[in-house]
């Protein structure tokens, strides 16, 4: 069956990291990526710009006896204050918190900074993993920021790929990028 | 590692198609695609328009001993003529032959008659996949003729994905059709 965007990514991730390894969830929001993230890997940093967003990780990692994920109340752009290993993988699930106000939500700004800091620190074969809703408030141009500074990543450092349904312009869509 | 293109469609294929199910390859080529598909497949329909892809092909499916292939010297367009089973899976590698005369091409219209009668007699869940090549003598407008096309489809009746790189404007992309 063709992969939704969300098992597409977590297939790939599946696929690379192990409990040696280091990642980020950018953008921990319900808590979801970042219980993926941590049941596959040695220690998940879970960043977060909304208290509530960090409260709802807690409870779920809480509920699933996960103690391998630290909690992060700062935007992903301060990644370099927290983050000091080399890492695996890095998650940005875009958007707004499911459940809270739309009107926060990520930044075309704040991502490109995060990607730029942690694209350094990638292993080679790390990737960086965006799920990018058009349709939310501000969401249009944060894909348009992310896609022009993917596009003009040099080929022979990263494989970056785009994922997206032809049919159907409100679901979201997958970039991921790979450290060659 | 994130897949390149090829790759990307053998491994979907290779999730789906079983010793019972007959498929299609709109494009055989030099035999690439078919003798992946007859090692999958019951019945493989390998079509193409120049006589030198059919005696390569089959000159591969005799090397592999490969005997459940049909060679059929006619456009993809004519589909209906020489299959009458339901089908799992079609691929349309699309462009020119490697190795050949690069201006006899696939167009975008036989394309999307192939695929207009070959999408009746889909099996549910069946796929149909195409590897685009927009650098190729005519592969623009192919490739427009079908993302047009494709982007109509009823998302009930059709999942559609397109998978491609982002910062490698050479490299082909995939579309992919999954029935309902």
């Amino acid at each position: 069956m063709i992969k939704k965007v969300i098992p597409f990514v977590h297939n790939k991730l599946k696929e690379i990291v192990t409990t040696d390894d280091y990642v980020i969830d950018g953008t921990c929001g319900n808590g979801y990526d970042t219980l993926f993230l941590a049941r596959l890997a040695r220690k998940v940093y879970a960043f977060d710009i909304q208290e509530l967003a960090i409260e709802n990780t807690k409870e779920r990692m809480k509920r699933n006896r996960i103690h391998n994920v630290e909690f992060i109340l700062d935007s992903h752009a301060n990644v370099e204050k927290y983050v000091e290993e080399e890492i695996k993988a890095a998650v940005f699930n875009l958007g707004y918190l499911p459940g809270s106000d739309m009107q926060v939500v990520t930044t075309g700004e704040a991502t490109l900074t995060a990607v730029q800091k942690i694209q350094e620190h990638l292993v080679i074969g790390g990737l960086i993993c965006f799920v990018v809703y058009t349709g939310k408030f501000g969401g249009e141009d944060e894909s348009n920021d992310l896609l022009e500074y993917v596009h003009a990543l040099d080929p022979k450092e990263f494989n970056v790929i785009k994922y997206c349904y032809l049919n159907n312009e409100k679901a979201p869509y997958v970039i991921m990028m790979e450290k060659l």
